[in-house]
């Protein structure tokens, strides 16, 4: 048997844990300990090369730590768009912080890193378990947050000026590759500050990660969308219904949608290209399925179809910008059925925040749960530049490098996919 | 005290009814007997002017009917947009024809009324017991719906030849216009087929009707839509979320959601102009409100401001074309933000057809069974031309002509209003 | 026409109203003018006799207040069990008290009346705007609540040392009745405060109150339960599926929760009396239920059939002690299944407090924010010893002595009645 | 490094597969190739000991399939409780084995194996794509269940009578051990008659499947009825909510439950035992949580504290009978604090079928899709005597005779363990 490719993945100590772990009723991680976990074929790349074990090390608490908890400082910061959970994962931090190892102090950064920038003004916010003891009922971030880069040379300033000891980023691509930056600046300034990741993103699409927290909650509000575009599908002759959904660069809320309510007849994700015209085109099958059985639904991610646009360049904050594919599609089928003379009707339902600002769902709360406590774990361990995921069913630690090196994307070539395509009857191939 | 100016809301017959009503266990309404209302005040037009007492009959089951139930054949037909609770009026009104006065048939017309015009090829639809126990469970309608009118001829021509009895119509202000129209083919003819009304409207803006079926399932389904935009401009300095929601001409879904969730700091309704520049306008009320707390809703009906715009003329179906407010005050906030130099962070949502393609809340639902019941007591007893209200807590009977005469109206000088004021903190005049 | 008997209803004052009251944009309810109400059948005695007509107030702002709201103290206290709406109820009154009036504080009691007993030794608690702004997304009573009866010399000794001018009560019957004993103590010491009362039943069993908060949002939830059952009894051969509701005295969730989801067949109420065995008895007309679908859903007030207890005295709060309903039919069936040798499977589903211990819905909201503002502007005109009520579609003060005169109960003669034994197709007398 | 301890877990089959598989666009498991995986901490036994690899197959299509399609005829049966998502599971075997393989027919079983009894008179059901298309829907199952053991001879003598050539068992524990004789009684008359097990049990409790299908759903809703356990204890001095949970041997419900909801201060599970008395027992940890919050919620699985109990004997289906600890801990409580004079209220809720009839949420559903063509996919190509299973986040097949082994219970030396006591505040030992 040939020896499989591995990958080492594991991560940066700001020094040797020499303090005995304050932590009781726990079962502690044994130092040292990898794991090695095989790298699910989802998560390669479209040719399904690359390595196929990874050895890591098991999330968890550790029986030496790094910092001497009643004498550590910490902070938590909130960047980029909502997502189911956020709060819930800023509330086991502070838990875990507080009541398992009895830290000094726990500040929350308001709005993004722009509250480490003294020049927008924002307080800090002292994070107590009674302030946060409710607020995993409400969506959204108690922080508030924001984008766009901020100097990482004034951020790790304002770190050592208010003497924080671990800093936990909670924050998608853009961030966590931020946090890599701040790790270091804080390195090549000999700090001892520790920078702790949690990966959030409602795409679900960060490498190395099987499933973002939040995800199954914005899935589960989704397929409140398509039940909606269904019901008008169905209420009118050649009725239509689209949903447009979230994923620039994945389709994983589209697919696992579109497999969670049986009622879709096309799903367009960014991984899939798509024609719109000729004979394998989108209107030529939806003109089948509408004879077939009078009404169709319609599953766009945000980011299908970018192959039908020219290059539209980047906004401000270095994202590619999309071109509007609902609105090609809702006028090609003008002028498709137009010129056919088939009378139809569209209805076109764009939840957009509503999937992403609303509390986390029950699954979703343990998963943050564990999040937090692991990112704590992590960082009074002295760990940095890493952040915290879970791959095939465990909590894992991994450097921050390898995990930002790519996006994680579906892969058409998977079962997943197959299931979605024969949920929805659609060619595996519109092109 | 001097005699109030009364109305007189009597409704036409097809004939004396006298053959005794199969039903048991139930109080008959005394023939004849009437009820006087007072009109409440959000009713009047807006200068408070009109009849202020209504005498009309109470709807319910009457000792003596007009059509020998077994020899009997009714229709449904459901018109217009899809609101919630569709399906349970149609079940109720199925569930009393065969249980209740065990008719011979219920059947169901597909897509409105182009059911009933043979060009369109759509068949009958045989509605048993069995065939729509479960129906309540789903939004929407079985029977699908269509827009549009179809001629008044055609219509009474297929009533005739399928010896339609009782034909139940379901649909909003232009569905009841069409009712009467049929209505009166009928009496033209000299035949003798009911038409009863089901007044449906997401809008809630139905002349002399307290409030219509689906409109609380709604509002419920808005206010999660408020708190998304909510949490969202809590989650961004100065962040600015706007609702979209349904009312073309009546503001009462943005009114009710708004005293629903109390987040929301700026309503926009048809019946309250408002300007965007000024000093009273929105935009220096908007900045105000940020400047501040930091955050602000606004929750826009599709018809407010049309006062902005000039007439955009009529669609096919002769409705009035919106100008696209939420477009303008977007493209305005922009502007004046970036003239003052206000970073702020703006989410829109539109949460649209998600608040109409549900399946009712139990108060609509059992709403729902009282209107299909009251409906084919009224059917059953031979009357005609009529619809089913509720007025002060009373399900009543009133002619179509009286219904259709005007739209109902949210009354800015009504307390109701000043509720909704009070709860969002903005001016009573933003002009 | 014969004069209607009509009811005199007015509501008792502190003294003359003299101060202009601070609000704006509002419409002032004109002084002393009354309205004329008509009484719902279902709210008459069982013989249907009784006052026909109502002579009472409108509930509004008044031109001119009795109290000097800068100089004014507000106290909430929130007694017996709990029902969805309340902390919407004491946000209005907060916010009403606050903003509109802007009075000079408003404290929240806690414990109902035991934090008016120095005893107990429970703290106040001020009730600013910030501290209730998001207490309406929580069930329950941020006050909390008690029951059982405290001395009222001490309770309005408590009022005097705190100075105390209006106090809200939230609370059902026994709540009304304490209110009415205050009124009269401070009455009897010539004091200048008001009380003013909000009814709080979850039974929704209150004299002329058409509908009380909360009652919408518990028929909702119980629906869920219903669903279940029917499941269950779905899911089994002969499968049985019995739900236990709230209604002590009166039927009115069971009766609305049955009409809400049709998939109920026998409901118990108390006010309908049934008999177990015997040929017209609840257990031969299961079997045949049985018989003819395999399946039965079975809704129980707790207080139905008590007539086939003996009495069973009262608790220490002199409330009526039940028997246990359920546990009788339950053993019933099994011995009469038993002894037909007949196989069969009981599904037995209590909700208990999960359908009164959650936040209200969107309907409720509304509801709850207007009773709290009518309160509150009922309490600065100088009304006492009433309450705030709704009926016939319209809010209206009636003194609390008329309410407290005897229980509301479901009319087994009322078309409302026939419309739920309609819906479960059960006998109309089981005896 | 030493030889990891691997557990051998292949499947049998019917024979060799040699039609080539009609499915279309998918990824097919290439034939013979096992999966390594470890064995998770939490599915060991107490000691951690046993095989830390298991060796298996990877479910999915196999290119070469047993069965010829068009001339195969399955059957589905249900037995058991219900639990969330098994009509999902039906509506996947039944939509893979006609869109995909297009076999020749589906049918289903009613009421159990009881179907499959001629003496009870129950008729298969045939189960087209039409007539499950949108049972997903509703909680239950369309198929009816039943408990108890059916002879295993007469059984088979209806599989081969109705010419069944593969069968899918949707249980708990005892259909998988039936599914097992079953499987022995067909290969003893040397049949070709798969028999394919998917898991199903609300307890979570099957050994090798990391979480059962309609799990998250209860849990789910389980955090409904701790919420408001949490809202009334808050609503009371000194209130307590106890909330009875499903988990006969296995606390996982509870567990999970209490860490999506942090509001439970004591859990109680049956994999630990705990006392009620004593300086370290429930009481008095209880009374010491009172007295610093003035609250409490407790959260008991219905097998916690059987050793509490004598051995109350087993039922008709050969089931342990439970003692009531609910009952018991209601009654200590009352002597506890009477005899010490506290005041106290509590409020007892058990949801009970509340948490299992309902419809799966969205990521059940997802699951129930990918169970439910898994078993197509093992059934075609000629597995028996196996079930689908998911470990590891992959889904794989297993003996059953492996799985029911013994069952899997929660491991109280585990990090997850830790995670809920940290969240309760509970001490690791109440004894």
């Amino acid at each position: 048997m040939a020896q499989k490719k591995k990958l080492n993945a594991l991560v940066e100590v700001l020094g040797p844990a020499k303090i005995p772990s304050p932590l009781q009723n726990c079962r502690f991680i044994t130092a040292n300990k990898t794991l090695t976990l095989s790298i699910p074929r989802e998560l390669l790349d479209e040719k399904g090369n690359g390595p196929e074990e990874i050895i890591c090390e098991e999330a968890g608490p550790r029986e030496k730590i790094y910092f001497d908890a009643p004498k550590t400082k910490c902070a938590i910061v909130t960047c980029g768009g909502l997502c189911p959970g956020i709060n819930d994962v800023i509330r086991s931090i502070v838990m875990t912080c507080h009541h398992n190892y009895k830290v000094a102090s726990v500040v929350g950064i308001k709005y993004g890193l722009q509250g480490l920038i003294p020049q927008y003004g924002h307080e800090l916010v002292e994070l107590t378990p009674e302030a946060v003891s409710e607020i995993h009922e409400f969506g959204g971030t108690i922080l508030g947050s924001s984008r766009g880069h901020q100097p990482v040379e004034e951020v790790v300033d304002s770190l050592e000026r208010l003497n924080i000891n671990i800093l936990f980023m909670i924050g998608g691509d853009g961030t966590m590759k931020a946090a890599r930056a701040i790790a270091q600046e804080i390195q090549k300034r000999n700090l001892k500050i520790g920078v702790i990741g949690v990966p959030k993103t409602i795409d679900n699409d960060i490498h190395l990660v099987s499933k973002t927290f939040g995800f199954d909650t914005a899935v589960e509000k989704a397929t409140e969308a398509i039940r909606c575009a269904h019901t008008e599908a169905m209420g009118a002759p050649n009725g239509i219904g689209i949903v447009k959904l979230m994923g620039r660069e994945s389709g994983f809320i589209a697919a696992q949608a579109t497999l969670a309510l049986k009622e879709v007849n096309f799903v367009l994700i960014p991984e899939v290209p798509f024609s719109l015209h000729g004979e394998n085109g989108l209107l030529v099958n939806l003109e089948k399925r509408l004879k077939k059985r009078g009404h169709a639904v319609i599953v766009v991610a945000e980011g299908a179809g970018q192959e039908l646009f020219q290059d539209l360049g980047t906004d401000a904050s270095g994202n590619r910008i999309l071109g509007d594919i609902c609105q090609v599609i809702k006028e090609e089928i003008k002028k498709y059925f137009a010129s056919k003379n088939i009378p139809y009707t569209l209805k076109y339902i764009d939840p957009s925040y509503i999937i992403r600002s609303i509390p986390a769902n029950a699954n979703d709360r343990v998963y943050c749960g564990f999040l937090g406590q692991h990112a704590v774990h992590a960082g009074m361990s002295g760990r940095t530049n890493m952040l915290v995921s879970k791959l095939q069913d465990r909590y894992i630690y991994l450097p921050i490098s390898l995990v930002t090196q790519k996006r994680r994307k579906l892969n058409p070539d998977s079962n997943y996919w197959s299931a979605v395509l024969s949920s929805t009857g659609q060619p595996a191939k519109m092109l």
